[in-house]
Parts: structure tokens; sequence; C-alpha cells
């Protein structure tokens, strides 16, 4: 049995006991979360978020690319969310490489570069307001005055605020 | 308070009873998900998953765009995942609109077209489909014999696998 199939016999006991069956599409609390895919970071535990109450993006860093402003578009324009709340966390992978060698060791591998950066960075705190500078310069956002950048603590478990 | 506040103050709650400072940084399960990121689909309470278990990729409708390819390339080649699950769901936004209509409204606010496609789709199996080839088309991307395409059902709770 694979993991996947192991997690889609989870989710038959979620859909058990899954009594949330109208809640509407809208975020009932009008934020979106952008924050790292790691898997010791989770926005729903940390946030006390339950279902229905935010849009939660993630990649790897919880950086912002074309794609994360994408869906920020989306989430304020067609859904309402006004509020955007960004997470990256200490031990990242993120800070464990570098753009040039990752994306040569691919090219050597597979004979193809990859047509992306990679995202690395070097400094925690930089990165979080990188991230809110890019939000910022995009016009397709509207509502940039609510957007906070935070460092989740892997060991502690709590968050800090970035300074701007 | 804004709602970020709120939920700023929820996460001291969580750091208090925080005891999973020790996880290490690849994902415990070896698995990514790649899930939209709307507000009533909860990874975590769907497929038991908790800390230390899984990296967690999201975006408006879930799709594959070179930002998910990017953090899967990371997941698979630097923290040894292998195994890839995508979760699209009922009642999605982005079958509520046109990628035309979109940009083309943010033209006319801003005088900026997008530099991105809004991935709008009108078919979840069909976009769960293109999801995976995208997926498999990416040499940059080396496991791709478990890659498994999913739809939530909002109403019920339940998760319906996309057949080939």
């Amino acid at each position: 049995m694979s993991v996947t199939d192991e997690l889609i016999a989870n989710s038959e006991r979620y859909a058990a006991r899954h009594d949330k069956g109208d809640l509407p599409l809208p975020p009932a609390k009008g934020v979106a979360v952008v924050a790292c895919m790691d898997a010791r970071l989770n926005p729903y535990g940390l946030l006390g978020l339950t279902e229905g109450d935010a849009h939660v993006i993630r990649n790897a860093g919880g950086v912002i690319t074309a794609d994360e402003r994408r869906s920020l578009a989306i989430s304020q324009r067609l859904l309402g969310t006004t509020e955007i709340i960004l997470i990256h966390h200490t031990d990242c992978g993120m800070l464990t490489f570098g753009d040039d060698d990752f994306r040569r060791q691919i090219q050597d591998e597979t004979g193809q570069k990859p047509d992306w950066a990679a995202e690395a960075f070097t400094d925690l705190d930089a990165d979080v307001r990188q991230s809110i500078a890019r939000i910022r310069a995009d016009p397709s956002i509207p509502h940039t005055d609510q957007v906070r950048g935070f460092v989740f603590d892997v060991k502690t478990g709590g968050l800090r605020e970035v300074k701007p």
C-alpha cells in the first residue's frame, strides 16, 4: 500500500464525520495566508483556522512569484479577501542551497535548465520583506494595506512578525 | 483588531502547547500534496496529516504552473518526496469565470494586463488530468509514477479519484 493509499483511506474517516457542507465559497475571515510548503508548518493549527475561514496558498519558501500574485488577485477580486498573512520559517530548506547550483544540477542531469528561478534565499526577514514588496508592486492585487509578514520558529512553535 | 491580529493571538496558544521542535526537515511520509487554496478544503483534516508528514502546496485551483513545478522539484530533489497527490474540488471558484474576462477586467481597471494566465477551467476532471500531464512533462521532477489526482466534494467531504 502506497502512502497515497493510506492518506486516501484517512479521507473516508473525514467524510464520515463531515458536517460542513453548507459553507459559502468566500472565506469567512476575509484573509489569505501565503506560507512555505514545509511539513512542520501547519497553518490550521498555528493560526487556529478551520474549514471555511481562509485561503491558504503555499509553495517552496512561501515566496511570491507570478502564481501567488495570480492566486491573490483571484482571492481578493473574486472572493472578497482583504488581508494577507505571509509566513516563512526557521530551518527552511530554501536557506540550504543556491539557485545557480540547483538549476545547474538539473541541467546536468536532464539536459534542460529549468525555466524558473529556484527562489532560494539567505536571509529570512529580507525574503519576507521581498515578498511584501512584490505584492505591493502588483496593481492586480487591490488590497495591500494589510499585508504582514512573519517567521514561524519550528523549534518553539512561535510566530515573530518581521518589521518593515 | 484586524483578523490578522486575531489569528496571531491564536498562534500564541499554539506555541504554548507546541512539542514538535525536533521534527526533521524532510517530510516523514515522503509525499507532496498540491491542492486548491479554497477555504473549505483542509488537507490536514481530510488526509489525516499532522506536523512533519507532508509538503503542502496550494494555489487558486490547485493547478500546475511553473511555481508548482519549482516546488515539486525542490520537494523531490532536496527533501526526498516521491509521491504526489493533486486535489481539486467541487464548487471551485475557478469554474465561475473565464481567463479573458478576468484579465480584461484587471486591464480596464489598472491599465495593466496581468502577465499570467488566470488558469480558470470548465471541467474539474479534465483539469486534474491536465495537471498530471504538466507534471509528467517536466524533467526536473524525477518521480512521476505515483502522481494521482482527486476531486474533493465540499458538500459531502468525500474524495473521488480521477481516472487517467
